[in-house]
């Protein structure tokens, strides 16, 4: 289940695609697992890439595309003539239509737009207007409506004849409008089942359902299911006109991407997103993105170190400790800012009580700092037999390690407050401080107590 | 709906809950948002939490305890007297109360299962022998299940007769077994609803259905739900015997879990778990325990440059560059593992692929590298006005960056081999490794070049 019986499978996948046998390749696409799908496209060249999902039925490759990566699948997209990319995405649910055409430059969309079928064109259009994250952005289009007077008898019936259409619907819910298109109820499928074929749709509904805003954010509609056990909730304008609903599952996804995001991020791939098939300019200017603005605050930060240039060349011993005061900072820092970012995204935080997360960190970072500060004062100690160098590395990591859990805890808080994404900011500015602040401390501190360092 | 009317909403919570009145208790916390009433509680004293726990009804109190972050739920059912506890845990779904069970101390959790329902406890009793993350405790025990025998008719009648209990099953399918109590078959509750009330079930039931074994991994189970649109999947035991179901949302749930622990852990959060409500001693242990690591590691890093003092005390400006050189090529190679560690969630990479990571992964190197040695390098000689110091720093960056992002690439692939999380251990081997190695760099190209250096 897990594992194909190929080692490599990207390899029978370029073999059936040089063959050009549409069933084969559809076959071995349908048995390879769905991890491997992902895996063994993106080791075909693009052009292999290309013949797969035009070789196969448009419903195969929409699973394909499906299984790829966003960047991944938007690039096959582009890849393939307007006509084929364009039969792919027909048979796609609208939210994953619209958030591919999103990804698309606004030329290729247009032309793939234009070969669509004209009515899932229209709603892929709409959709595409919508951010990814919000709730217009998440729904999908197809659902079960009816009108408030139908009886169950005619809304079984009708489910009967269009059984075909709405088998991929994911149908447990049907929703309820008045003739404005105003959303006025719920039915549940169980209560369709269990109820008598005379009865008014309208006297079964749940009148006045939950429902949410198209411009709700992705935490917003996330409170929602967290406070709901419902599976779907369906999404109005501004006047309760019904548009869409949003599945749970779409809403599970896009968090577990935000987080594989913000992980990225975090580690400095300032894109949240990076994948090694992307091309190799792409992904060394995305990453150097981050690395030139660090590169800066780390100069600025070292230049500390060059006002000190005396106190070093008398205890040149002292240059040994200024990486490891440097880097242990920075992992308390690190830890802080995780706990941080951690309870921020939970909503176990607001980002105006700086007060209450500084006395929860300052107290790790006392407890944290006296031991890190006793810890490498002995091993200055030992190194080099006098106690004041002890003293004075020991005194320096100590008060570095309360200042960085301080700032470290801190920061997310500040930043998200201004609106910066805290993913991002945190690290650099973190590190550029407790940096700077710790060589000032050991540096300073040594400075002061010269007399006694140099024997 | 995101924001409750209440600024501060503890506050309330503490009156309420000193007023003992459960009703007005119950309609607050329902009209919170999902996202405060974890905020809520973990204001509140210890004392104050169990209180409100002990005065709503068990229904109310075990939708709080699901909303709270797993340890501070444990600490929660911890607190309070075994009785209330109990009733709390006999109103959740199975595999939640096997998980809460999981993390309770061996005497809480007898207690406490002593005093459930005895069918409740005998399910959480067997369900918490599984690991959190496979099937067995993922799955669910609440299922509809019949025998291959019935017909539509004594369904739905059966399904009428316990609605009540079912109301809480999140039914979407029932599931068939042969007397033996293998599972058969899978009725999907449309067709139920499309079919006449005469036909038995086994022939309008969907044969041989997937399922996943007991002890499938989360990994396997996520694999499942990417290739199939299933809301559930059955589980089963060696003998096909049915034991559960498997939600979607369970594994959703998971799966955001485990991206949550992995980043706290890449971060030196190495249980994977901290929210500031926690204990102060047990915050400050868990993360001295990756920092006494790390300051180890450091120091052993830190001695290369002891070797070189001679040189550093003829050439003082390079202590300046030491620091930067050991955290820029922490960052590189942080962004390497980092696109490492999401591709192997991904799927997109296998552990064996080592020369593909690094062929990738040192173009990028050479590029990255060469751009920030230049950078470096023009700030030391404008700086010290010496080309040649330049020269040093700049080409000791440029290869340590291409060693820092060939290194960080490949760390967390082998480690996945050899069985330890990459998320913990990829970032300290890593910074360990190209501190060496860069300050070997800087250091020793200096010393060669001494004389030039030295004006």
């Amino acid at each position: 289940m897990t594992r194909s019986e190929f080692e490599r499978p990207w390899e029978e996948l370029s073999r059936l695609a040089g063959e050009g046998s549409s069933l084969e390749l559809e076959t071995f696409l349908e048995n390879l697992p769905a991890g491997d799908v992902a895996l063994a496209m993106s080791r075909l060249p693009e052009d292999e890439q290309t013949l797969v999902a035009s070789l196969i039925a448009p419903e195969f490759a929409a699973d394909v595309v499906d299984q790829l990566v966003d960047v991944h699948a938007a690039e096959l997209i582009e890849s393939m003539d307007a006509t084929t990319a364009a039969a792919i995405l027909d048979v796609m649910p609208s939210n994953r239509q619209a958030d591919l055409i999103g990804d698309l430059t606004d030329a290729d969309a247009a032309a793939i737009l234009d070969e669509m079928d004209p009515e899932e064109a229209a709603d892929a259009r709409r959709l595409s207007q919508y951010e990814d994250d919000v709730a217009g952005g998440l729904m999908v289009t197809e659902l079960l409506k009816y009108a408030e007077h139908l009886t169950v008898g005619e809304v079984i019936e009708d489910m009967r004849q269009r059984m075909e259409e709405y088998r991929d619907f994911d149908v447990q819910y049907a929703y309820v409008c008045d003739p404005k298109g105003r959303l006025t109820g719920v039915l549940r499928l169980r209560d369709l089942l269990l109820s008598g074929d005379a009865k008014c749709i309208a006297d079964l509904m749940i009148r006045d359902p939950e429902s949410i805003n198209h411009r709700a954010t992705l935490d917003e509609v996330l409170d929602f299911f967290d406070n709901h056990h419902y599976l779907g909730v369906p999404v109005v304008d501004d006047r309760s006109r019904l548009l869409g609903v949003v599945r749970r599952n779409a809403v599970d996804y896009a968090r577990s991407e935000r987080q594989d995001n913000d992980f990225l991020k975090t580690q400095g791939i300032v894109s949240g997103e990076e994948i090694r098939t992307m091309p190799l300019w792409r992904r060394s200017r995305g990453r150097l993105a981050w690395l030139s603005v660090n590169i800066l605050l780390n100069v600025m930060a070292a230049s500390v170190i060059a006002f000190f240039q005396e106190t070093l060349s008398a205890v040149i011993a002292l240059a040994v400790f200024l990486p490891i005061i440097s880097d242990m900072s920075g992992c308390s820092g690190s830890q802080a800012v995780a706990v941080s970012l951690r309870e921020l995204s939970l909503g176990l935080v607001r980002t105006d009580e700086l007060i209450r997360v500084w006395l929860k960190e300052v107290a790790v970072g006392m407890i944290n700092g006296i031991t890190l500060g006793c810890l490498i004062g002995i091993v200055a100690l030992l190194w080099q037999g006098n106690p004041y160098l002890g003293l004075v590395v020991g005194a320096a990591l100590c008060l570095n390690t309360m200042v960085a859990v301080s700032i470290g805890g801190l920061i997310p808080l500040v930043l998200k407050r201004l609106n910066v994404d805290p993913a991002i900011a945190s690290g650099p500015i973190l590190t550029t401080v407790t940096d700077m602040c710790g060589f000032f401390l050991i540096l300073g501190i040594a400075t002061a107590m010269l007399k006694y360092l140099v024997t």
